[in-house]
């Protein structure tokens, strides 16, 4: 039988606010099987690039990261971010270790080409180094993923960490029973946005066409469920979709499954 | 035999400037023997803090951190500074991984007391993960430590990056034979601070107390030499004092010694 791990990602609206900020961590550390966290950081990103007045440039609601910008992605994210989750994990007796793509070559990518638009430096993954991840979970080091890959030529570039944490939960099928999770600041996927209350239990492939149909998924959060069923063909053994509660409590969210 | 092993601390002068930033990475990669990188960054911090209204505050040349300045000292040293080293180390196939006092334990401190002055945010170092690192180095990658250490109760501190590299430097002498280079804006340890041809090319113990007398070795220099002087004794090798160019090249620089 393989060893459980569990794999969290974690989005910038958790990592904004300092008392949710505590508590997931809190629940992070408490969980007793292997464990990796990835995280991003876009709206801390944001406001430090309002306050160093670099407008956060957006096309079909989608962030375009130029050179600046790419700078205050690392700053925030690799920095401020990464490091005050591993000082806050480490108070809590959780030993962790901070990483990007670039450090011990964990997160290869290619700049993504331009077609209908031009998304400047971000970067579609190639290869993650399996290995490197796994000799630290073996040695029960938690591994904290931020959102940045590299090209190999000295490049950083941004990437997506929904599709990150999707990546290594896929490479780590074939050793571990990987359960991911995905926290962000609803409940699930909900039938009405407008009202929390509304979360959909569990979505199998069927439903998600017909509920895209229905207009009940939509923009953002449809390559994220298409990324989560990508996953669930290629080996992941649970995907579930939440708030930042979901790292304790698996009841009140949108479970993923294939059938 | 001990096998070899460099230690390089490199300062925000040589840092903030992109020709010599990559003729310095270009070096280090060259380095054969194993190796580790130590980095500041306070210059690239103060633009920061300028450009985000933050005013640097120094008491008698001494940096203030305070929870502000720690934020974008988090931000420069551990992301933009050590990630883009990181990145550029790989682009020349040396493998590398970057990593603050935070990261698995590495470098534990405590915040400094107040007597004369308060240096807020700043942390005297306990304790340095020396385990983690040697097996990061057995296996061929190269650490790439930023200047921030941790409390153990979720803070990080700000910690002088020469203070890190002798700490290490010491640690690691029962392991290994290590040389310690210190590259900073000038080639040496200067007669006359306007005449960068007066390279004082070895200092030992005697001849360090009659340089303080006459004002050649003075302000910041003072420490930064009685540093080197405590890590000789405690078992360091070789310790050298000069530009980026001191990593191919011994012979302009200043070489500390006992005797």
């Amino acid at each position: 039988m393989k060893d459980k791990l569990t794999i969290i990602k974690v989005g910038g609206a958790v990592l904004n606010d300092n008392k949710i900020f505590k508590t997931f961590l809190n629940n992070f550390s408490k969980i007793e099987e292997k464990k990796i966290l990835v995280h991003g950081g876009g709206i801390i990103a944001s406001n430090y690039m309002v306050r160093l007045g670099i407008p956060p440039k957006f096309i079909k609601g989608r962030r375009i990261t130029d050179e600046k910008t790419l700078d205050v992605a690392i700053m925030t994210y690799a920095g401020l971010i990464n490091k005050k989750i591993v000082a806050q994990l480490q108070k809590l007796n959780c030993n962790s270790i901070g990483l990007s793509g670039a450090d011990c070559n964990l997160i290869r990518s290619k700049k993504r080409e331009i077609k209908d638009i031009d998304f400047g430096l971000v970067g579609d993954i190639t290869k993650v180094n399996v290995n490197f991840i796994n000799n630290l979970i073996k040695t029960n080091i938690h591994p904290v993923i931020c959102s940045l890959s590299h090209d190999g030529n000295g490049q950083l570039l941004n990437t997506n960490a929904d599709t990150i944490a999707s990546k290594f939960a896929i490479e780590l099928s074939s050793i571990y029973d990987v359960t991911l999770k995905f926290c962000f600041d609803k409940g699930g996927v909900l039938t009405n946005q407008n009202d929390s209350s509304t979360i959909i239990s569990s979505i199998n492939i069927n439903d998600y066409e017909s509920l895209i149909n229905q207009n009940i998924i939509t923009d953002g959060m449809i390559p994220k469920i298409e990324n989560c069923f990508n996953a669930l063909k290629k080996g992941v053994k649970n995907i579930l979709i939440g708030d930042h509660d979901i790292i304790k409590n698996e009841k009140d969210c949108t479970k993923l499954t294939l059938k």
